[in-house]
């Protein structure tokens, strides 16, 4: 497959350079356009099979290799391009997607802030007040993916006179924006996260999007990517993986290969059966959203199950590896740190477990 | 459905007294016939579509109802008939399908043996030597489901003359066979187990399977059934789940039901992830068996999976009834006891490792 | 040690029986009481050493043969004999306790409601109305062990007029006084649990306990008995453990016992590390217990702690057995099914997290 | 106290800026000298209370702070004045300990190889030949701490005339010896982990280690700090936990604390049971070393036990942290990594629990 060359030979040679300078391969972007995987939801973009099963699978691809370019991609595609798609007029998404598929313009997603995480609704505290064509932004945003470099990012505020929150785009150089690259990050290194703070950035009611009428249509576009998280997850689960089955047949302690050891073994079996069960529920949490059937549950429920089970194996395989398992050149230590990340981001277990029991009990337990 | 309406009508009002006295239901044996659960895989037989799918799911929702009942088909009609379908000839399947799938006979299967629980294979040691036109069968058998009361019971043995194992249909009454009644299990209770004693037990060369040459025909009917079981378990699990999320939202402490608890809600969660993960590597595993493609890997890796997601799912229920979980009555003690025996045969989670594990590596860590 | 030779030549041979059949061995309480073990906390009685650290070490040991056993005797000495000498009268105490520590005297403890379990305190329903020299007692209570055929039963009633918990010896064959035995219990099956109802029973004030003045009362005598409920974790743990090891020494698989697998010694010893770290935990609550500095919070954290390593302990060792394992007699079943009790009585994990929890950062969050 | 101080104020605030750096702080190492931290077990050296418990509580202070920094004075003074005081003469003790402790000498311990991890001793390929007084030496070594700027290393080596493991100090400088620092490691990274490269390296008769006669003698060496390995996980466990509770009491979400959530503070809970359970486990594994009573066993129990409870707390607690604990600047992140390195040095859990398995059952299931 087109898609797997790529990875094998392109991405895989350099991820964990990248990662080890927690730097991004901006000169790949270009090729991921050609590809087809930025903006295959789109009528305007879309190269080949539409469907949330389809994505899935790239997803899982990507992050197999490197789960930093599969970030890359989802900030890129399922949320930047998603929010427009969504959320903007003709115009603008004639303006925007084409070169945004291209790879030609970059996007980032400012939602999360410094003080809301989980909490992402009623805890968004940047404001955006109107003055006739004009709205003047302020606040401060946090994680947000691909924001030092990015040519637009969408940002959400809620708008002073009727205390919704409505997405506007910002463009690159716009006075008072500023995206500051957050350091030390230990997961995920490759994506570039910032911390924005919006000091009366003003953007014209031409680059508000005019879809978005309030935190409910987010939730829609947050939508569309809480399912790919899941399957990103079973990616980085079996990059891991293959990396151990290698290893075990190649190390030997004893006199014998370690994939000759029951207490190896079971690991193995333990981290294939977590992959494959997580492969199972993706799909058919996939094919729920292909049949527009999917509510926020299932999409919780995927994400949730197939971290945890993510979570679980990159362990069990780091293990196996022993003290080679810490360095990064034998190919699992990555895996682990980004795990983290994944587990984490798109909402957290916790939350995550308390949006399906709602579902359940019909009784929400938020706070 | 009509089986379920069966079950919620006829099968769940008895089970929990029928479990707690130890004894099976045997009127509801010609009832089932009637519902077609009984030989769905031959064609003497078939009542409906026969994929592993559909007999998958019928495994499940009858665990989920009763997972003794679930036992007694699955010795019944995966085990025995399989051993006559898979093993037997034209004559004795014509003999005995029809009237087994009427639930007018019943069948049992004598493999495992006192001393050979994992090892199987190697460690059969009854022996059957001929002398003209009769067998004589020595040896002792254990754990063997419905041989209390069995009309026939499937015996193997080892040639003596070419060390093969063979299949032997032993009929109720045959002198030299005893079967004893294995009293105060914990766990399938209602299932009927008993210790075989064969003591120069005589069969007719008639009543030897033609089609059975060696242990490997034997794996061929245990692989129709060990898929059956990552199914059965799924059905224990789901029949805790419901009865605790029943509870959960009837039981009140601290002024409010225990359904509306985080800590609560998070296992409920986890046990529908379980649950969910568990269904969907179920349905491909049998997918997998419907296109001839199934190898013992693949229902090994399923039946591990599901059990220990069974055994962690049944454990949270019963923790979330508190000291009323301990109690038959309040529809999650059954379960969690059952759950054990459904974790241990056709393979404990060892075994299905390390045959998973052979097909990763490449080698065997049996020993 | 004269106690372990008790257990080993009186207790153990009889214990699975009892279990079976749901019965107590009632004839074994007064070589009980001639062992000591009835009353070692009170001047009037004691006869060895009265330290929390000793009294721990003999709960394990009886658990460690019959987790039945040891919670009788925690019913009697701990609760019920507790209740008696931190709430009674010198004239109360010098009646009961020295009876009751020679076993000729039977006690029960009357706590929990059927719709009170973890929340014992707010929930209690129970009232007591005084007239005169007389308090009628009204109200239902559930799990009360020993009650079926107790000679007195300590019952925990709130009083209608200042709305405070107040205690009260209701004596066998009191007129409105029903204690009906609990059946089909999974766990702990040797234990008498009953439902009391208590309608308008009559209760003389020379028969309440004087210096019982609130709620706070009673969770001094539930204190000092939680403590060894995390012993007594200990010692069913210690009991699968050895039964255990004795079953992977003894059967053979594949020609060679199962005890030189590596899976089954990474079993074996990730239990016997949950048993030395939960003795040395207990070691050091019951010292900070002798040196009166035990919290809530301290006894709920060893019994979280020591039930917890005793549920995976036990799910580990019936494991190991395989189908053996789910019949009483291989020694692994009975500490199994235990264990569920144990788990659950004197507070679930979720209850004592939650004590630890408002230790740790000053928030209830308990609702 | 003294140590606790220097740590907060001299280690903590730079802690995570060496870590990031992958530098380890040698301006701190007199200091640590001067607090007695280096060689407290010799007489040459000792400046405090010379037991096993109380080197084991420094060991969690230190760990509590820095694992690295930790991991250091266990090379310095465990592993390699371990080394010197058990196998060295007279005069070397002399000349080499009194410096080591006072930190003017850094020494290193070259044991691990390339191709032996677990298998240490069978495994161990590097050579030493005799000629007149020279020894020449050939082999290579991996991980070996502190290795690329001590002053001296310890290297084993197989004797080629008696097959013997037998210990040589090789100086700073010596031609044929190479140390190169290992780079891209993800988990205590202020450790200077080297390849050795070993190639005809001379060295005299004076510098062998005259009490060391065999892999036994090394083996007296590793268990002198195994069981310090134990006390320094549960300080990893202990410092997450701790930056994790400020987080949780600090961090709001839906506003309030969220410290007050169910699900936090069951986390904390268990954190907490698994540190306290740890200690106590500790504290009773060290008690044995004073009293001499230690066994490989009870070192490899503490080792797997606390070091397998630390990896399951670090995980609860940067979890708590959601995104923010993948950075490290919120006091997680680094304790994460850390754990992975001290799970696998000194013996993976695998490894010590075979050495575990073997106590229990008298058979080897090494290989």
């Amino acid at each position: 497959m087109e898609i797997r060359e790529f990875l094998e030979t392109e991405v895989r040679p350099i991820a964990d350079d990248y990662w080890d300078r927690a730097e991004f391969p901006v000169q790949l972007i270009p090729r991921v356009g050609e590809l087809g995987l930025l903006g295959p939801m789109w009528p305007e973009t879309v190269r080949f099979e539409n469907s949330a099963v389809y994505r899935g699978w790239v997803a899982l691809e990507l992050s197999r290799v490197d789960a930093g370019f599969s970030t890359f991609i989802g900030v890129q595609n399922g949320l930047t391009m998603g929010a427009i798609g969504v959320g903007g007029s003709v115009e603008q998404r004639a303006e925007l997607l084409p070169p945004m598929s291209r790879g030609e313009l970059v996007g980032a997603f400012g939602l999360t802030e410094p003080l809301s995480g989980s909490d992402t609704a009623r805890g968004l505290r940047t404001t955006a007040h109107r003055t006739g064509d004009t709205w003047v932004l302020n606040g401060a945003k946090r994680w947000i993916g691909n924001a030092t470099f990015a040519d637009l990012t969408v940002i959400w505020a809620r708008d002073t006179a009727d205390d919704q929150v409505k997405g506007f785009i910002v463009r690159r150089g716009t006075p008072g924006f500023t995206a500051t690259k957050i350091e030390r990050k230990q997961a995920l290194r490759s994506v570039q996260n910032a911390d924005i703070l919006l000091d009366g950035v003003e953007v014209s009611e031409a680059d508000r999007l005019p879809n978005i009428h309030s935190f409910r249509d987010v939730a829609t576009v947050l939508r569309l990517t809480r399912a790919e998280v899941a399957w990103q997850a079973v990616g980085v689960a079996v990059g891991a993986y293959e990396a151990t089955v290698k290893y075990a047949l190649e190390r030997e302690q004893f006199g014998k290969p370690i994939a000759s050891f029951q207490l190896v073994q079971d690991r193995l079996a333990r981290c294939l059966g977590n992959i494959t069960a997580s492969i199972a529920l993706c799909v058919r949490a996939s094919q729920l959203g292909d049949q527009d059937r999917q509510g926020d549950q299932h999409s919780a429920l995927a994400k949730a199950y197939t971290t945890t089970a993510m979570r679980e194996t990159v362990a069990l395989c780091r293990e196996t590896l022993g003290g080679n398992g810490i360095q990064l050149d034998h190919g699992v230590a990555r895996y682990m740190a980004d795990a983290e990340a994944v587990y984490s981001f798109e909402g957290t277990k916790d939350m995550n477990h308390l949006i399906v029991g709602r579902a359940i009990t019909g009784i929400a337990a938020f706070v």
